[in-house]
């Protein structure tokens, strides 16, 4: 019943997309059209389901706009929100595709990154393409939402971005500094993470016509569960099945990422600290030293922090109260998200 | 008495940018806010007037506002109008930043680029920022001007955009493709070029309160204003002084970049061809280069469709029959900035 509703959603999601990307299907800039499709997943070797990812963002921001209109189908005001949802996605892609490039990541949900494939320089544009047409997706809400809710949903939306970038920032800033509090960790992943999926939220309740109180609880879940999410993502990062088999090299602990179990462990200035200032650490030391980590205290404070988030989200989604079949669905994308559900 | 209203607007311009900028400025991201203010000849190394550029672009927005809504001086309804000039300088400054990156260019306006002080992914990073910038000063026009006629503005902005990454991928296209013919010309350069300056004067007039057929004068008018200017910036980058002497190594000629007199001496198929197609041109070479494309007939054909497209935008501008002082400051700058005016 309730994944009926998201198996419903998601295909619509879809085809959202790409009518949105397909402002650029003409034949001058075919070849640009290509590198925007391929990056969703939809062209290219290997195309397919896990290629584009999860649409959690577009699914969050649906289904809180038909939890608080009270609409329990997938009929005519969910329909209305779809450019809505397609911006969130489309911003978090475009986001992705530049920090592809910051990263030197080569590889994204199994496949060639657009950088490595096409070059940065086409990259860059590829990116800022894809945030031009999550404005144009959200200009499509013209004529079906009064203005002035269009115009407070644009202006939620380009204070996230200015958060995204912020983080961003910090984010590589934190890559030279070596003397970071567990604090520093905060700022940084309120902006990259949390905020993208707390405008979800607070977009679809006011696509959804919440008050005020309503907007707070679902802006506040968003932003909570954006918050566990990312720790949860850290915490795999290193304690992860793939990770501890030493057959990956996207551990965490040889990227030199500064993560919330990193700068824990950093924190403590034991044998963990000693070995990471000296230099950056190879393949074949991550499950000595994730191991080390965990004794020191890192695993169980990684776990406990993530656990605090959850609750604080969940308690914000009861607030909240969202309603029907798609409230049901939201708890359930909730615990599945943090992998404690079925 | 022209000059006066320029010299009235520019100051204002410039604050209304450090105003919006300033939305970064914050103890945890001082270095980001840094690069920002840095970029726009702020601060830094030789920061100054000229590190800042021409701001030619918010003030063909002013002016096309002052001479549509009738009003002759500095006075309200152009201060109100401030936030969509910034926008469309930000608009300009973040596709700077990302081109440098693309082109590889060390140098802006004389000081090193963005890229080259803080590295690549900051860069990257800092022009977003700038994109995002944009879209909140354009947010600010809310209460202003009514709802609808924001939502008109921000469409043109966003597809002026689409436009700009669209024309910046042929631009990086063209690099690697030899069977290019003059026609390829005319799209990369009304996306990287036209699109802007004809959204400056749309916008400009759209917040004028201009009817329909003003509206398409006033378009039209920044549209080829933009090809002339574009036309001229590629006849300066082979037979302009600097060029010539051989002291400057950013020829046109020895970037590889497809300009208007480069495609029609490929055209040709003479001497410049065939140079050109066995490998990229040294400095040295400028010189001799740019006398034997200049002999192909390049220099004259360059010379020629400028002044086209240059006639076309004053046959515009005159349709539009812009209004007081400012209509005045209008067809001067139009006259300073293709070189033809005192």
């Amino acid at each position: 019943m309730i994944a009926a509703l998201t198996n419903l959603l998601l295909p619509s999601i879809e085809s959202e997309l790409k009518r949105q990307i397909s402002r650029l299907d003409q034949p001058l800039t075919k070849d640009f059209y290509e590198m925007l499709t391929y990056h969703m997943g939809w062209t290219g070797e290997d195309a397919g389901q896990e290629a584009q990812g999860k649409r959690i963002r577009p699914l969050l921001l649906l289904l809180t706009c038909a939890s608080t209109s009270g609409i329990t189908t997938l009929d005519h005001p969910l329909g209305t929100a779809l450019p809505a949802a397609a911006c969130i996605e489309l911003i978090h892609n475009f986001s992705l595709v530049h920090d592809d490039i910051q990263d030197r990541s080569e590889t994204r949900r199994g496949r060639p990154t657009v950088w490595r494939k096409w070059g940065e320089a086409q990259a860059i544009n590829v990116g800022d393409a894809l945030f031009v047409l999550a404005h144009l997706a959200l200009g499509e809400l013209e004529g079906i939402f009064p203005p002035e809710v269009i115009l407070k949903g644009s202006g939620v939306i380009h204070n996230t971005c200015l958060d995204l970038t912020r983080g961003q920032y910090l984010d590589i800033a934190y890559e030279m500094q070596s003397d970071l509090t567990i604090e520093s960790y905060w700022p940084m992943i309120a902006g990259k993470t949390a905020a993208l999926l707390s405008a979800c939220t607070h977009i679809g309740a006011l696509l959804g016509n919440a008050d005020e109180d309503l907007l707070t609880a679902y802006k506040d879940f968003g932003h909570y569960l954006g918050l566990a999410f990312q720790i949860q993502d850290d915490f795999l990062g290193i304690w992860g099945d793939v990770m501890l088999s030493g057959k990956s090299n996207k551990s965490d602990l040889t990227s030199g990422k500064k993560s919330l179990p990193v700068l824990y462990g950093l924190s403590r200035k034991g044998a963990f600290a000693q070995r990471w200032m000296q230099a950056k650490i190879t393949p074949a030391e991550v499950p000595v030293l994730a191991e080390q980590l965990a004794r020191e205290g890192a695993k169980t404070f990684t776990q406990e922090t993530a656990d605090q988030m959850m609750n604080l989200a969940t308690r914000s989604l009861r607030l909240a109260d969202p309603q029907g079949e798609a409230g049901e669905a939201l708890f359930e994308l909730t615990h599945k998200l943090l992998g404690r559900g079925s």
